[in-house]
């Protein structure tokens, strides 16, 4: 950690304001310009508030140098983390590692004929996942909400049906249990810092897929992941689904280059959610293609048998041929990144 | 709403279409351009789905008209809301309607001597409430996390001391029951779309405090509201404390046109956050007046008797001194915009 | 042109509008709702001025269907653009219309042996253009500002040697004849909406690449083909270069679903600049790997043979070995999507 | 400056970099950590290239502590700059130094009597200086492009019939001698970047109203106004017009708190263009009686006699009778302020 003294700040000043700061166990190298007083900290820095700091009278400016996360650090865990999902019928769905995983399913769960439908087409496809919503977040309380507890029963039953593992978004603590039965608990966008909720994730014994907040930047995202590690949870896995910015073609903006910087900063596996960064479902193969291109560890994709009656995000679903033809070009796309899918 | 029909549509599906629209209770009318079918529908479209419409085949476009809030909606009800919560002397703490309300507080209750000591400070200079987190969102695992439940009984002490109405932030739905003992309930701007808070809270007999998120419109915001006010509690407090923008030399950029607006599009009071807004203790007074002066119902400001000190934000928070002349001016200014502080 | 009406609009007041906008040559369809009459434009209104429209006193909204570019659009010129530059060995270098184009140089031109040895090496790794900055537009006034004119000759040297056909950025009207001698002019980011520019670059003879600003949108960036394009000049190459957002560990974020918006929207061939997009070399394969996916026509990359020397941008250049190997996988990756390079 | 070095760097390579800067001039402290080797500049860096910096091998990464800056700082000059424009009758229009000035016109000449008659009514209304637009800078190239040189001698008709000095738009360099005859020369938005102008604008002996990119920060406003001020003209005036933000209510997002820091960081006038940060000539009162409750210098406003007939921009322009109240309030708020209007 770096600290910028104001300019002209006696030195009498900058000793007692050394001493406070060597007190807290870290030393403190002085250097001292023409114009300015810079100090550095050296030490574990990891519990330093900077923002107390920059409250002091002569302060000019903190800078944080080092990572403020350590348990998703790649830096202390230079190993890809691999997760790992055991199926019914023996087989493994995995994600990282050099494993592409890939989720897909509808927005909603609606009916057990449409779910079980779904899950039949992915599986056929190659998809290692069964998604679908039971609770929904919706900007409007007139909108259709979810089915609730029936989604996640109709869910088990596309379960049952495929043995793909089932992935579900919850809504807040309330919901642990419930979700008790799903394989990975997935933690909305707008969740992403909710952060009692990330703490109770810490205790839980299942994967976490953790969706990037619309402006949450990508040490945030980490900074997330890190409340769920610190609990003891290490199984999370990252996804990118598009910021918030002021172009309004498409719903959001995908990053595609926080992939590759997750990976770098990161051990943990990253996968990408096209369909909700673009809400537009003709965007979704090239966004997949590209993803897997600039290194993600899979994606999570809407598929819907027949997106103008879905009762929600019908435009950002692709349908089960398009993903089946998607599916051929992410096997090449794979295989050249040396991934298996 | 209006819809316009992709390029080249053949007549019978416009008249499929328009049939199937019909169905659904709202009437359609057809306009003919040379390049283009537009429909236009007639009546209440608050639960036809804009999404679940730009799903179809033959649909380019759909664009909604009026706003998809209702209870929110000044049109609706064109006479402001005044918010008011009694004290224990007998006099009455108001926000909105003309009268100018003004929160000032701590961003950490941390001692009963802190809490009490600022409590009368801000009260001496004009405050009507005092806030005080108990439980705090920080973005590290490793931060302090707020003093929890001791917190909102050192806010009590407070409020014994000083008569002030306290408002205070909680972090979900399993502490509405403890929150019962502050008068008003703050919802932090990362909850602002944790819509199962927002139903809950709609239950509840008390004044809330929406934040809005740092990456959500005016609208969403608006929409929020209306997740609380379906509930049946109509006593919301809409407040703006800086979105995120590429500028980084504060910490979120305050979007000041937000009050006028939202004061046109509802009913609704509005009050500015300065100090989360910029993070900058020395911003503060300069915001403040802008906020008065561009329509605000009030302020929620931070004042610590020792920010170098404060367990959290100290770099944003302002001393009661600075305080106290900041309430000087903003008396002048609220007499000028004919409120009353 | 859609345009809603404010709520309580008299009679004939709605009259007189539809009197007044049927005079300047469009049919208008009204359409009455239970609390809005919307209007619905028929013909051509690409020259009725949107914002006059909006300020009339009861108007509540305009909205445009169409697009407001036509010789950009794809929809009037279904075919792909093909850009093609001859060689003066023969051969020709070419974008678009399934073949791919490699743009690589360095930022800045710097020494002839710098140039010739770069463009050398590009060349042999598959190149098609040697880009250069003789020119350069710098935030401080006290930075490298190009070497100008001379810069320009250099680039000539290593155009003889190699035979790669050049591309350069020019800063204003003022320089289009000293631009002659290049074989396609670059205008900057900065430069996107200079109109002026615009405007005298649709009377020049060579192909255009125009980098979208960073606070454009797609339909900015269109809008500004067209400039060029209205006035006789259909070679226009548009480059996505990354926007301004308030992720801020990369210079800008890379808009990657611009590539396939861009390519439904118009005919023009549309390459990548990973190397200003992000700022940082390492993450140009991953992106430029993934602009190919995305069904980018090409990329543009800063390619120097010592990065740390480099007078300006060195942190995004890769080196010549680099770009060799990512030129090979770039190929593979086209022959995925079909293309040449 | 300072500079972090990788992770794991040899000592020897760090002595051989600290061997590179030395030679450089400044001198540099070698802070050693238990996990990094952080580095201090001390000296000069101004000339120093954080970029070309930034991508030598061993470094990880480069912080400028002092802003980039000279002429503009108030470091290096505490007083406030004043700019006065001689006025035929004898007085004189004042910006900046507690002198509060405000321009006013509509956002396009259009006719003699046009231009003329808002002259009147603004002067009237106590405006110190006459705004109006000759050349257009427009983002379709169909719409309306200014009379250009017509306009600017309607200027002068109003100028001569009212004795306001007058302020218009300059598109390029090519067209600084015409501008030779306005009082002020004013860079648009779009051209806030466009380094050749500015530089040029540097040998120019009349005050320049520089107005902040959409897409810019505060710094890189004030590294424009560097570039004038490094030519030798120092008489700039900046004006915060709004960001580009994903709020799109309002065309662009008014940044209030731009006013107080560049206050703070510079000694140049600020003021504030409500018409543009909105788009919406009802969000002006509010926002121009914010500005100078913020700090701001003045005002830019657009007022036109029948703003629905305007050839552009008429829907953020307040009429004349608006203007004047709103005059009445702003002369309030600078006496609040302690500045004269």
């Amino acid at each position: 950690m770096i600290i910028a003294m104001k300019w002209g700040t006696p030195h009498i000043e900058v000793l007692r304001f050394v001493n406070l700061l060597e007190k807290r166990g870290v030393k403190v190298n002085v250097s001292e310009g023409t114009s300015q007083i810079v100090l550095g900290l050296v030490g574990d820095t990891t519990d330093i508030d900077e923002e107390a700091l920059a409250a002091h009278q002569w302060v000019e400016k903190v800078i944080r140098v080092q990572e403020p996360y350590k348990r998703a650090n790649r830096l202390f865990h230079p190993e890809d983390t691999l997760i790992e999902v055991a199926r019914q019928d023996g087989a493994v769905s995995s994600i990282g590692a050099g494993k592409l995983g890939v989720i897909a399913g509808p927005c909603s769960v609606e009916t057990q004929e449409q779910i079980v439908s779904i899950a039949e087409s992915v599986k056929q496809a190659g998809a290692g996942f069964l998604r679908g919503g039971a609770f929904k977040p919706r900007t409007s309380p007139y909108s259709f909400q979810g089915l609730g507890c029936e989604g996640l029963e109709l869910l088990l039953e596309a379960k049952k049906a495929t043995g793909l593992p089932i992935i579900s978004e919850l809504m807040g603590i309330h919901q642990i249990e419930i979700f008790d039965v799903v394989d990975i608990i997935q933690v909305g966008a707008r969740n992403m810092q909710n952060f009692t909720l990330l703490k109770e994730l810490g205790h839980c014994h299942k994967p976490i897929l953790l969706k990037r907040g619309a402006a949450c930047t990508v040490t945030e995202l980490l900074m997330a992941a890190e409340y769920i590690m610190a609990g003891g949870n290490d199984r999370v896995i990252l996804c990118e689904r598009g910021i918030r910015t002021f172009e309004n073609y498409t719903r959001n903006t995908l990053d595609i280059s926080a992939i590759p910087v997750l990976k770098k900063q990161s051990h943990l596996p990253v996968i990408v959610d096209p369909s909700h960064a673009t809400g537009r479902s003709w965007l979704v193969p090239a966004l997949s293609k590209a993803a897997i291109a600039a290194g993600a560890d899979g994606i999570m994709v809407e598929v819907h048998n027949n997106p103008a009656t879905a009762l929600c995000d019908g435009e950002q679903s692709i349908t089960p041929q398009v993903f089946s033809t998607l599916m051929a070009s992410l096997k090449q796309y794979a295989a050249f990144e040396g991934k298996t899918l």
